[in-house]
Order: structure tokens, then C-alpha cells, then sequence
């Protein structure tokens, strides 16, 4: 490709709501452009890099033994009824009406469509397993798109759907398309985890998915310094502290606390340990529970985790949390001054709070706090759960080990969903007995344009994007000087266009009419691997310049070498 | 690929709304399933054809030039709104909303899209010209959809867009896109014509088609037998004979025709030869017409051309037929009995009615018509148009031959768009002069998918699909016949499967516990164009059985030359 015939489109500034290196940088080197927000159109360097990415996840899905299929963007809602996703889907759901006023969504996802395909073309457990895959633009109306294509509204995403007579072959294809993601993210370079994970609104029983580290990952993850265990924050299990409830040391003792409307307020104004401390969150019970508000109590130097307080049955689905007037309505207080002390609703402590003695807590009074409240003394404990995030240093739940914690970009998800669209939709086949049996079905997504995020939030400098040879948009890049003016210069270039190309490498010719600086800044902020810097000077002394775009160094290479020299590069 | 783990969904019967044969194949075959409407998913089968179709039109883009980008499926309204084909374009356009209640469309093609890229990336005349490709899932919302794949709601479209400083400019790459078209065609392997059209709901200035040539296809071209040229009946000009006016015969008559609503009830009735009967059609005039509406008059065996009529300054656009109440109350009689004399509006003639004399039209009274008149005589002649199709023996406009007419199927449409959207949307860079100029434009138009269908179309036999090797989905089956039971058999066609795979060669081993007759079936449906037949019986006599789909021939070839048989024949 020489540059005048190729839309390089390379900025020096960012916008500025472009707040993480891989979006502020797929702007600047010409990769993305934003049409609206969450809508982008790939220019030629990121469609480039897509496109690889692309190749890699379809020959290991063909690897894996997954079929391509297409299904359209467009997906008639009665399937969607009949799933009962319609109802259950939130407004991430885009939901549209065509000529005829017939309801129809921009799909976010094919369970349905494959599920209404598989039902009718499959009807014997002969054809099982089934594992079918696509590549294909999907639509989610995301509230608040951010990070460019970390998180947009239409993308290119990879999901994959396998039908199966019963569990034990759902989790041997589950195992293999396992292998498969590690296989892909292994072949892009990335450094990645794969975790445990919450099967959210998709469904099913078993979940993974993959995470590329990096330090702008909107999630969590955490691992075992001593096993393989690893999970998404969301789905680690906090595991009871391993000690006594030690006895208490002091009476309970009201105390006026005027100041103190938050944790940190009450630790700092009273000098308490914030260990010594507990949050009381008001949230909806659920419709089982007899109250119409409970009361999830952690420590004070811990986070709740939502997943864990939603899947608890008397919490109501999905979680939400009690306004102040309606925690007021029963309590007489507000949301600073709330404890276990004569709370006038159930509550469930977290497994930590419940080993705790001598702590503080709102008074369920405005401005005041019981300070060495202890369990059973003061108040009965009650039920327990696991309520909290873990945090760094707590005991692995595999039981080897303790928790570091890191952040994850998600870039792959499988599930193991078991039964749940093929028996809303009577998806049946006829088994080895002559009876109907509704299939097991398991799904598996790759977000392919988030990946190309992904791998720039992991390898950039100052200067740009660091592409690995796999996935960089062009291999080689040639900066002749002064090609314009200089013959030697200008024939030199042309032949090592000529030859790589020949080669079957890809190769940018940077025949503009820039300066030198320019070009250079140019090739660095793209990313691409390999420069060959030709110049009236170096020619005189029979050699051309090489730069590593990684390393940063720099090489002098025998004119008659360059090629040769190149392809071991590339090897 | 092997059959057991393929969705090979192979059909004995078609649904009775496929009426086409490329409809009934590729659902027989196993190539798509209907979701909905207009709405198709892509099996394996199909999928792998359209792969091939998309590959070469890539391959063919780039060499012309056009660098690929994607935008987006979902595009904002404004933009339609700027280019002003937010009003303009009909009910195809399929207008959504978004969670916050934004204006969008889903993408019938991307002119305002390109346009509001290209004018933000490039400024100045150095950067151009520049040819943008993409590869993408459309949507139009047609009232019918119909033909399967042919014409659908959501369909993969090759479009491309070119930006250049003059016309001169775009000339020269409308020409290279039209050369690389050509070429795309006929790596294809496909019987088509390149046709001068019409620009429609695109707009701009020359414009021409590409037809794949097919009975079932839903356009009439037509071509002079003496020279290069070609053109959609839309667009084909109609000469003027080249008769003189005849002297009348005989006097005018007002005749009771009470039997006479059509012309073929006027000529049968009344025996009177059809070319000496004319039909006279009411439409809107157009807002500077004096008059609401306008009739249009043809000879009675002719076909009124509704490009033609619109694009007349006296005519509104789009053509609107005038309902018989509008009629009856300006003329006092029904569509069955109108003509031109005392016709109470003005009127237009065809070319060809201009020059008829004794002729036969209705009287603008019911029941009543009037024989032998004669223009100037009886009724001013006034206006004069070319407002027919052409048929089969005009005289070619070109001044070269006679006209023929054959049925195509439109998969491509090039257009020299000038400067309509970046007018509209302000698209300009600076010149060589350093001043603002807009920028001229061109765009390309290829439909994938429909490539696929009318590729069908034009080769296939009773027993299924004919593909050349280029498109096929498979180059080559493997058929063993009693797999199961003979080793010998399961080994050699294992053997096979293994070596034309080693060589790059797309093969499917049907391994299925299937009848041979079945297996055969199934191979001449999808159309795969070589078989290896392996059986016990020709094992002993040290050969195996090749089939030609296409010829039909069948070869017996030596078991150790099969390969390089095969490598042969693809070669």
C-alpha cells in the first residue's frame, strides 16, 4: 500500500473525552472515527487489525470443530417473546418497527435465532453435537457508550452456539472451545486470564470468560497466588474469616455523632478502626420475604457485591436500593445513621461482620452511633451470607492460597446454558429411545472489535500503538527521504516495496511529500513493527536504516541485506 | 469438512412461495433459511459461496485501488437530513429510534455517511482522488420481498465511493471501477452485460448496470445486434420512426363501444389492428403543469416507460396515477373510454402515436369511442415525448441495429454521482489555486448476495445447482459407499480426505450412515462440481469412480492417480 493512495488519517490530539490510551490512540493513528455515539466507522488501519483478529478467532473456531453460519442483524420480536427476553431484556435491547408496524430488535445476541434454526433443521441426536459459529455486526443500546470501541453500540462480535443431548457433551465441547479461547488469545499475544465468572442475562449454569489485563479493565478479576483459581470479582467467593468471635471487652454505649454521616466521617472524627466499623444498606426484599425492605450489613472497609446480595433469595431481583424516605417511612432515620440495633426489618450480615465484636454502627437515630455493640449481647446475629467483594490478601475460595486482585477487559465469555432458551422454545430432538429430549445447549462470545482495544491498552508507549507482527495493520513500513528529489532514494524504496510485496509481506510505502519527522512520527503512532529508513546518506555507505518499533532499536542493514534481513525478522 | 459434523440440511421439497429456481435450490440445498420477511440466515453451505463471491470482489477492489473501511450498519438521521434523502427516499428507508428517542436509520447504503467522513479527513486536492470500499450488511425495507436472496430486506452489499477534484478526474476511476467489474464478473464465471441505466434514487449523471443474464431476472435489457449497446428498458431510448404522418382515409366516427374497456376488447371487438389503437393514461402534473393533471397517451400494443413519464418537467415525481373518481370528475368518463379529442386537460404523445393516422381512441364519454381520427384534423397533436419501452426490433438509439431484449438480474450498479451529496453536505477541499472547491463523487454498488442466487440462476439442472469450481462450496465429494461396514472403503476415502485436504483442497467427506442413492442426491443438489466415488466392487479392480457434475460424466481413475487426478482437474 503506498500512502497516497490510503486514508492514513493520523491526528496529534485526541479529543478530550477520550480518557483511555487504546481510544485516544485509535483516533490519533487513524484506526476509528465516530459517527454518533457508540458508532463508529473503522477506517483502513483498524479494519486491518479486525480483520486479523478476525482470521485468528475463525480458524481456531474451524479448528474447534465449529461450522459458520451468518443470521441476520435483524430479528423478528415473537421469538423474542417466546423466550421471554422481550420482557426480561432491558433497554440495552434496541426494540424497532418496520413498514408494517411489525416489532422487531437489532439483535445483541442470537440465542433465539439459533435456537428457532437448530429446532427445525435438527430433530435426531444423531446430528448432535451441533456447534455452530458467526462473525457478525451486533446492536446493543448501551446508556452511556465510552472508550470508543471498548464500549459501543453496534460491534463485531464472534458468538458461537453448541446443541447437545445432555450435560456430559455440553462439557466436553465446553472443554474444547475452552482450549479454543486460550488458543486464540495465546495466537494474539495478549496476556490474559480466563475466570470464573456470572452467567448474567444470558442464563445457564457454568460460566467463564476472558479477561486481557490491563489497568483501564472496567472489571475486577481475581487470582490464587498458590492455584488456577481465578474469577470475575463479581462471582469470588469470600470465605468466613478463619477465626473466633472474640468476646466483648465493653458495654454497648450511645454516642452523639453529628458529624460522622459516612464510614470515613465516623472513623476519622471518633478515632475507631474502620475494621471495627459496619455499613447497613437498605435494599427491596424480595416477594417471598415478609418485609418489603432488608437490610444487607457489611464491613466498613468492604464493598458490597451486588451479584451476591441479587442471588440471595430474600433480596428482591434486581437489586435496588430503598430511597431515603422509604428507609425514613420505617426507620426514623436516614441512610448515615443506620444499624442492626433495633432495625426494625429483617437483616442479613456478611460472613466477616459476623465474626466481629466490639463495632460501631448507626443507632437507627439520626447523629448517633451504639459504639462496642456485640452479636447476641446486644443484637441477635441472625442470617449470614457472603455479601462482600473480596479484597486482596483474603483466602482463595479454592482453599490454596491467598486473593490478588487485578483489572480485566472482558474480551471473550462462554457459558454452559444448559436448558434454559431450548426449553423455553421447545427446542427437542428425537434420542437413542425414540423420545423427545429438549437439547443442551452452550454459547461462547468473542468481542472482536473490543480486542483491538484490548491489545493497544496493553502494549503503547508515549509515542503509539506497539503492534505485535500478528495483528499489526501493515508489517513492514518504508520511509524514503527526500524521495522527490533523490532517483537512488526513490528506486530503492520502489524495489523493497516491490519485493516485499512479492514476498507476500505487507508493506506501506510512505510516498508523501513530508518531512522526515512526520513520517517517522507517523510509523511510531501506528504501531507498525518494522521500518526501513532510506536516505541519500546511507546509501553512499551501502546501507539502509532498520527500526524496531518495540525495542526501539536501531540497525544498520547491508543494502543488498534489507529483504532477507526482514523476512528472519518476520519468520 | 466431514458431513456428521456439518449442518448439511438438504431438502426434498421447496415451499410453494419459492418460485424461482434459485430460491428452491438454495433452500433445498441447505444454503439459507428464511427468519422472517425478507430476513435469511446463511447456512454453511450457502455461507461458503458468499465467502468466495465476497473474496473475489475484495480482491478485484483492491487491485482497482479502493482501500476498505466499514461503517456502520445504524447511521443518525441528520445526515439524511443534510443530504435531504431524509424526506426524499421512500419507505425502504427503515426510520428507528434509539433509547433516548434519537432519529436513525439502518443503512439501505452509505452516500451521507462517506460524505460526512470524507469531508472531515480530507481538505485538500493532494489527498484525491481516494476510493473507499466496504463489505456490509444492508437494509432495505421492501414492501415485498421476494425470490429468497434475490431481493431481501437485510442483504451483504459491496459498496464503494469515490472523491476526485473534477469530472475529468472521476471519468478516469468510473472507467477502472467499471473495468474491475467486468473483471469480477468474469472470474465469477458468469453470462452478463454491462448496461447504461438509470440513476433512480441515487442520483447523478451516467450510471450503468450490471446484469447477470436470466429468464427469471426481474429487468428487461436491450441491446443493438450491430454495436457495443446496452441498456436497461428503463433507460433505452425509443426513436422516432422514421415514417411520415400518413394522409387520413377516412372520416372521424363516433362509435358505441359498450364492450370495449381494454384494448384488447377494442381491437377483438371491433376488429381493428391494435397498432392503430391508443391508450391514454391520467397522471398528477407536476406543480408548474397549469393543469392537476396530465394525460399521457401510447400506442395500444406499447408499454408506457414510468422513468420516462417521471422525468418529464409536465409530469409530478414519483409517478402518481390519477385514482377514477379524479378522473370522472374532470372528464365525465372512466379510464376504459378516454382519448384525445376534447380531452378537458392537456396531454403528451408518444413518439410513435405522433405519426399515426385513422386511429382509434376513447371518446371521454363511457361506452363511446371514436374511430379514424387524424391529428390536426381532428385534435391539435401538441406535445410529443418518448414515453415507451422500447420492443424487440426498434431501431437502436445508437443509429447501429435493431433492438433485442433479454431479462437480467441486476448485481451491480456504478454511478458518476458529480457533486450531488457533497453539495448537499458541503464536501469540499481546497484546489490548486488554494480555494474551496466541492468535491465530485462516484459510487459503486455490488450485491453480494444476490450474486449468489442469480449465479444459480444461470446453471442448474433438475437434479440441483451446477457451481463452476471458482464459487463452489466444496471443490470435491467424497462418497464411500458402506463406510461402516468395509474398512478398505472407510481407509481410501479417509486417505483422500486427508491428502486433497494437505493440499489445500476444499472437500467433503460424507460420512453419514447414509443410502449411496441419498449421498448422490445430495452432492448433485448442492452442486459440488467433482465426486470420488469409493466402493468395495471398483476397489478390486484397483480404481475408484469420478463424476463430473456439470458434464455428467462419470470416469473410472486409477486408486493411486485419484489425487493428482483431482489437482488436475482444478488446476
Amino acid at each position: 500500500m503506498r500512502t497516497t493512495n490510503y486514508l492514513l488519517s493520523t491526528q496529534k490530539e485526541a479529543p478530550s473525552d477520550a480518557v483511555i490510551a487504546s481510544h485516544q490512540l485509535m483516533l490519533r493513528a487513524g484506526m476509528i472515527r465516530k459517527l454518533a455515539s457508540g458508532l463508529y466507522t473503522w477506517l483502513p488501519t483498524g479494519l486491518r487489525v479486525l480483520r486479523k483478529v478476525e482470521r485468528i478467532v475463525r480458524e481456531e473456531m474451524e479448528r474447534a470443530g465449529s461450522v459458520e453460519i451468518s443470521m441476520p442483524v435483524v430479528q423478528p420480536a415473537d421469538l423474542w417473546q417466546e423466550s421471554g427476553r422481550w420482557d426480561k431484556f432491558g433497554g440495552e435491547l434496541l426494540r424497532i418497527k418496520d413498514r408494517h408496524n411489525r416489532d422487531f430488535v437489532l439483535g445483541p445476541t442470537h440465542e433465539e435465532v439459533i435456537t428457532e434454526l437448530v429446532r427445525k433443521e435438527v430433530n435426531s441426536y444423531k446430528q448432535l453435537p451441533l456447534n455452530l459459529f458467526q462473525i457478525q455486526t451486533k446492536f446493543r443500546d448501551e446508556t452511556r457508550p465510552r472508550f470508543g470501541v471498548m464500549r459501543t453500540r453496534e460491534f463485531i462480535m464472534k458468538d458461537a452456539y453448541t446443541f447437545h443431548l445432555d450435560q456430559e457433551c455440553l462439557e466436553k465441547t465446553y472443554q474444547t472451545m475452552f482450549d479454543a479461547y486460550c488458543r486464540i488469545f495465546d495466537r494474539l499475544g495478549l496476556e490474559y486470564r480466563a475466570v470464573i465468572a456470572d452467567t448474567g442475562s444470558i442464563g445457564g449454569s457454568a460460566s467463564h470468560e476472558f479477561h486481557v489485563l490491563a489497568q483501564s479493565g472496567e472489571d475486577a478479576i481475581v487470582f490464587s497466588d498458590q492455584s488456577d483459581y481465578a474469577a470475575n470479582i463479581e462471582k469470588a467467593e469470600a470465605l468466613a474469616p478463619q477465626v473466633e468471635l472474640a468476646a466483648a471487652t465493653a458495654e454497648m454505649e450511645l454516642v452523639d455523632t453529628p458529624n460522622a454521616k459516612t464510614i470515613a466521617e465516623l472513623v476519622s472524627e471518633h478515632n475507631i478502626a474502620i475494621e471495627k466499623t459496619v455499613k447497613t444498606l437498605i435494599v427491596k426484599a424480595s416477594e417471598e420475604s415478609e418485609s418489603d425492605l432488608i437490610a444487607l450489613i457489611i464491613r466498613g472497609d468492604h464493598e458490597l457485591n451486588e451479584i451476591k446480595a441479587e442471588n440471595l433469595p430474600e433480596v428482591a431481583s434486581p437489586l435496588t436500593f430503598a430511597h431515603e424516605s422509604e428507609i425514613r417511612d420505617l426507620v426514623k432515620a436516614g441512610p448515615g445513621s443506620l444499624g442492626p440495633v433495633s432495625l426494625p426489618m429483617p437483616f442479613i450480615v456478611d460472613r466477616s461482620v459476623a465474626v466481629m465484636s466490639d463495632f460501631s454502627a448507626g443507632a437507627n437515630v439520626d447523629n448517633k452511633h451504639y459504639f462496642n455493640i456485640n452479636w447476641n449481647r446486644d443484637v441477635e446475629l441472625g442470617q449470614i451470607a457472603d455479601l462482600r467483594n473480596v479484597v486482596e490478601g483474603d483466602l482463595s475460595p479454592c482453599g490454596k492460597g491467598t486473593l490478588s486482585i487485578a483489572r480485566g477487559i472482558e474480551v471473550g465469555h462462554i457459558f454452559q446454558l444448559g436448558d434454559t432458551y431450548a426449553q423455553a422454545m421447545n427446542a427437542a430432538v428425537l434420542n437413542q429411545q425414540g423420545k423427545n429430549q429438549v437439547m443442551t445447549m452452550g454459547c461462547y462470545g468473542v468481542g472482536i472489535s473490543r480486542i483491538v482495544a484490548a491489545a493497544i491498552e496493553q502494549s503503547n508507549d508515549k509515542n503509539g500503538i506497539i503492534w505485535n507482527d500478528v495483528i499489526a495493520p501493515f508489517s513492514v513500513v518504508i520511509v524514503p527521504m527526500n524521495m522527490k528529489k533523490s532517483h537512488r532514494v526513490a528506486d530503492l524504496a520502489e524495489q523493497y516495496y516491490a519485493e516485499l510485496q512479492a514476498a507476500g509481506i505487507e508493506v506501506l510505502l510512505d510516498d508523501r511529500k513530508e518531512r522526515p519527522g512526520i513520517m517517522f512520527a507517523d510509523a511510531e503512532l501506528i504501531g507498525i513493527p518494522h521500518t526501513l529508513v532510506i536516505g541519500d546518506r546511507s546509501i553512499d555507505n551501502g546501507v539502509i536504516e532498520y527500526k524496531n518499533r518495540a525495542s526501539g532499536e536501531k540497525e544498520e542493514v547491508k543494502i543488498e541485506e534489507a529483504i532477507a534481513f526482514i523476512k528472519a525478522k518476520l519468520a
